[in-house]
């Protein structure tokens, strides 16, 4: 059984797919740290489509298609006008014709979606509202160096987000035991939970909420959160930080999980989601995410681009 | 014969060289089918700068680049501040220390001009106000394609832009026969028209106009079209819609050419110069143009840049 | 005696190491003469952060790491967002685990001192409200392409800014004369000029300020100035061109310097600090200067970078 043709939403792919390309995540990290070169995508051709800002996306991506033999083409959205200028049917039709691969971070969610059935060729998601399927591949790579994906709990505290939402999916398609503690009103969306349910029932995965942040972290062994104002929600922050307030990671938080990881997909709002001591702190492994965002989606390159054409 | 050190215009460069160039564009194009890697322009360096959004152009030469060994550098008005920062001509000679050629995108078709003018490297018009050589470049290689140059009827309809003028100039050029049909206020610029006359004695090119696109069109191998209004007209946009509205491209003109093809060089504004159905019709080649921009820059490339110390 | 992590100023590096990057520089210019490729970075991957504008900076250092066989990545503010989106520190600790290197350029030079703090890899300075330490490099290799630079006198009029500082750090850790005039109030700042006598002491270069220029160049071997008003200052231009006046390089102030060559680091405010018949007069040597930052700063890269894992 092989996954689709684009990377958009962890949910679409199948179990052993997503375990053959952590696989393979592993080994490139590992062969990076030896030095050895990885030719794998030589004379291949990424697009990259940055509608928001971007440092780990946009740095990762082009510097994994360069260690790969590759290269990377960034495009602005100002100089390619997908919308007003030209139809993203059409900008996907011409992308098809001379690169190997796009990469797009956008805004609506229906927008990676439509470019992915208009191109002949593999479309990933670099995070939109909905979904962040790279960041948790990465996530997947950074538990499962320090634990067992079947055996850890993973408790996700604040924002019910894009990374949330993709979290999600990791754990019900892959197993293991998420407890998810967020505002009752700042869930992952129904749609998002309901496929959660019926991936899990497959899975095995073990898949909770709770609007009590203690309650999820106790005796976890990674405590993962994220911002509470994503891109293009600022004019929310006060709002927002009223709300989340009870759900910041930090000292006094994890004195119920005295043996936790913490984790965080950065950039971090230091003093909101996150205390500065617990995300400097000696349990941190928020730059091992960062840097296996490197290693994960140069095997989710290889994995889509290698076969193509 | 050689041709200049610049490629600014069509109509400044002999048919034999011009040939060559096609000549090599379809074997590029079969090279990069096959997957056979050509490395003719390794070390080789193009500057790109852009005053315009840019899709085609852009990700084309710096696929193009990278594909044959060399890299581009992405530069844009904002950093470079060329007529404000820095005059025209001491950005080309600076250019001229680091890189082995510039590609340029600019309203003012006398900016190219004055870079090419002082820089000591090629520069290539990546469209101006005036002429868009590289696309009339693929433009013949998608025609002779399919067709005997020579033979072919090309009806071009709508607005005497850039694109136009650029058409007229490679079959002025090359020889063939091209049938315009714009209104009798937007022709193709009289300067621009009495070269191509002057070229056609040569060549033996036929080159007609009229205000009727039925009369254009009819029996014609290839009809071509572009958008009525140009990038830095927004301004006109009314104006012009009310004025093309008989030259739009639809299943009714088409009537009047049965075997046509149809070509666009992208973006369309669909529903202004071309319907939907004939551009996303089977008769369409739109989509081998913008693949064949590729091919043949490619082939420009080598010419001016391998031959560069 | 090895220099330190990083490129932010040359009063933090041993004479012996900037002769050896010097002595580097030169070689490289003499094998990209020849097309005889140097491959040294490998895989080697630099990101590069540009507050504000750049030609010379972005072209040079982009097309050095592609030459020597690595890449550069281009990251603009506002897809970083460096201080609004994420704090400088966690920008540098992300950027340490991807690449092999950070150039910046930056309004503040605390800024840069903060990246570099923060990061495990080398941080390249690439301007500063304070210092230009590629630039002082690429001079040192221009002078030393036409004179020994311990018995060279250096003239540099004008403004006492970046340039003028690095320029004075140069000379007084390698040594040489250098003879500064500039208006009372815009001599370099007191805090380098301190250093630089310090560093003199060392050296034994010969350091001097006057508000006279005449006085300053007589009889130079290299009379060097640059722009009135930097990046940043454009609303004080007014003022200054009538405070900078007496100081403007023109045929007059040359006449004191028959022997000198003309240096400037562009880009150039032709007909404020330098009239365009001196530019681009046969005693200029600006553009092997501009030429010199591409050698200048590939050895820079290979000093910094291929140690580094």
């Amino acid at each position: 059984m092989r996954g689709p043709k684009d990377f958009l939403s962890l949910a679409d792919w199948p179990a052993e797919e997503l375990r053959t390309i952590l696989a393979r995540a592993h080994e490139l990290k590992r062969l990076h740290r030896r030095g050895e070169p990885v030719q794998t995508l030589c004379g291949r051709t990424l697009a990259m489509y940055f509608e928001k800002p971007s440092l780990r996306t946009h740095v990762t991506f082009e510097a994994g298609m360069t260690q790969l033999g590759g290269h990377a083409i960034v495009l602005l959205p100002e100089q390619v006008g997908i919308g007003t200028r030209e139809s993203p049917q059409d900008v996907a039709r011409n992308l098809s014709r001379w690169v190997h691969g796009i990469l797009a971070r956008t805004f609506d969610h229906a927008l990676v979606e439509t470019l992915a059935a208009a191109a002949e060729i593999p479309v990933i998601n670099g995070l939109t509202d909905l979904l962040h399927p790279c960041q948790a591949m990465a996530d997947m790579q950074t538990v499962t160096e320090r634990a067992d994906l079947e055996k850890a709990v993973i408790a996700y505290v604040g924002d019910g987000n894009n990374v949330a939402n993709s979290l999600l999916n990791a754990i019900a398609v892959l197993g293991g035991t998420l407890r998810l503690a967020t505002p009752a009103t700042h869930q992952p969306l129904l749609a998002v939970r309901r496929r959660a349910e019926e991936l899990a029932r497959h899975s095995g995965a073990r898949i909770s909420w709770s609007p009590d942040p203690v309650e999820a972290v106790r005796g976890a062994d990674f405590v993962y959160t994220d911002v509470w104002t994503s891109m293009g929600q600022e004019e929310e922050a006060e709002r927002r930080r009223a709300l989340f307030e009870p759900f910041q990671l930090n000292t006094r938080l994890l004195r119920h999980a005295p043996e936790a990881l913490v984790m965080h997909c950065l950039p971090a709002h230091r003093g909101e989601e996150i205390s500065d001591d617990v995300l400097d702190g000696p349990r941190s492994i928020v730059l091992d995410q960062a840097e296996n965002r490197l290693h994960a989606q140069k095997a989710i390159l290889e994995r889509l681009l290698a076969a193509t054409r």
